[in-house]
């Protein structure tokens, strides 16, 4: 039916799932997982962030576990980008020779201050500093915009403030933009029509869109973005994460629900679904905790193999 | 964005929904959810089945549910359309004054020997007499294929089969054709590449859509199915039910992810999200369960009202 066609899926469970895990997991088992998901065909990964031990424990082994991982994988092969909040996390990552950063800003104030305890103004200028210090590191960047479907304090967040806040990070220097259904409140209905708007000012091919499953509608979401000319995607393998600050969120759309959906329409992402649902299994094992998505709990079921697979 | 348009939902919650829960509602409670629904400005409805209690005890009070509805819900108004496997549970439905009833068969062979101890020919010979005896008693058929697109036990379903199956319920006199994801396998891939085939052979106008969300993709396919022209689609009020024949089937996609995803859409189904919600939290707690849906679940979690509505 279609022509082929490509989606470029980034893996954020590492960071964005694991931070949100009551249990913590050892470097180790975090090394097996992203070297599990880096073999099933993921090329662009966040292993990790460079925040402060005290607000994500789960992220405490940053350095550590990024200086182990290039002797495992090339650094120049792979995307693996590391989240900075502040001028402080990016010098903490360059002593371990970090080569990606992501940086991230609310679109909404209430969210930013419970966040990063800051404006969203604020939060930008401190990354301005950041993004300087990456161009002249050459350190590639890329940007995160949340709650642009919706703020937990405020409700529905502007759009022209989120283009706001989008150009800014993309004069910062950053390659990518993702926005970011931070509480998994976006429906296929805003997003059909969010999408011109975004086209208009940005090239559809720069801009991720990252959902939460929140309210289950997460795969129609990402479905009427691809409709929409949307080929960039955050997921979650297995479907961890969540965010500690927005109330009510669950896990990021599991990466397997993306990679099942474009493979039944044709649509290559790279990823094999086998190989990555080993990888999300021996990740929940280690967590001693179920998928929430549907698709690797009914997949589970069929002894020895997964079916159709 | 979108020009004004009309969804119709089919509510299968009473009978597909509650056949399937291990816990027996009463008869009074099955009303009220019943009249709850209808509030919600459902208009369509499957209130029960007229099958042998043996097999399937939830619904041993149909004709003592149905006599009871029809002196508070007016028939002529509504569609109460109620299940009937055979010519005895036809000839049951007319002693309580059955205006409108569903007949169905499975697309393969195995599954309709699981189901109803009769290959699909079989099966759809023995419909043949049930659907002569409704035309000549002026009542209204509808018609339902199982594991349209997919049968747990051959996988794959011939979508000629199919089709002919769906052909011979039409020349049967169904004034409407259900095509049922039994076991929650359907792809957005494949609903693509059906849909048009379908457009080909029948009145999109007269098909329905009735998927199960076992794999979290329901949503995906709903709105595949949508894009491509459909406008009919069978719901489970807070997402009960499933198939107990089918093994690793969940609940049918919830009503509430369809209205929700619609609202969004500027669709109009003519159904009032919150009186919905009313309506399934009042038989999930008489049920003492959660809704398997996500959208209601998070919507729980606001206290007085639906967060949103």
């Amino acid at each position: 039916m279609n022509e082929q066609q490509n989606v470029s899926i980034i893996e954020v469970g590492p960071r964005d799932g694991l931070q949100n895990e009551k249990g913590l997991v050892t470097t180790e088992n975090k090394l097996t997982f992203i070297k599990m998901l880096l073999d099933a065909g993921i090329t662009s990964i966040e292993p990790t962030s460079f925040v402060h031990p005290k607000y994500v424990p789960q992220m405490g082994d940053a350095a550590a576990l990024y200086s182990e991982l290039i002797k495992r994988v090339d650094p120049l092969i792979y995307n693996l980008s590391c989240l900075v909040p502040n001028v402080k996390g990016y010098e903490q990552s360059q002593k371990v020779g970090v080569k990606e950063i992501a940086i991230f800003s609310a679109a909404s104030d209430s969210f930013s201050k419970k966040n990063v305890h800051a404006t969203v103004d604020e939060s930008l200028a401190n990354l301005k500093k950041v993004a300087a210090m990456a161009k002249s590191d050459g350190v590639k960047v890329r940007g995160y915009v949340s709650t642009v479907f919706g703020c937990p304090y405020e409700g529905q967040v502007d759009i022209d403030r989120v283009h706001q806040v989008c150009e800014t990070l993309f004069n910062y220097g950053c390659y990518e933009v993702s926005l970011g259904d931070t509480i998994g409140v976006a429906t296929p209905g805003q997003v059909q029509q969010i999408i011109p708007a975004f086209k208009k000012n940005f090239d559809l091919n720069k801009l991720a869109f990252h959902f939460h499953d929140t309210r289950g509608i997460a795969m129609a979401n990402v479905l009427t973005a691809f409709n929409g000319g949307a080929r960039i995607f955050d997921a979650s393998a297995g479907g961890l994460g969540g965010c500690p600050y927005a109330p009510g969120s669950t896990g990021n759309v599991a990466t397997e629900d993306l990679v099942y959906m474009f493979n039944s329409m044709g649509v290559n992402s790279g990823i094999d679904l086998a190989k990555l649902l080993d990888a999300s299994l021996f990740i929940l094992t280690a967590l001693g905790k179920r998928s929430p998505s549907r698709l690797v709990r009914s997949l589970r079921k069929v002894e020895g193999a997964y079916c159709e697979f």
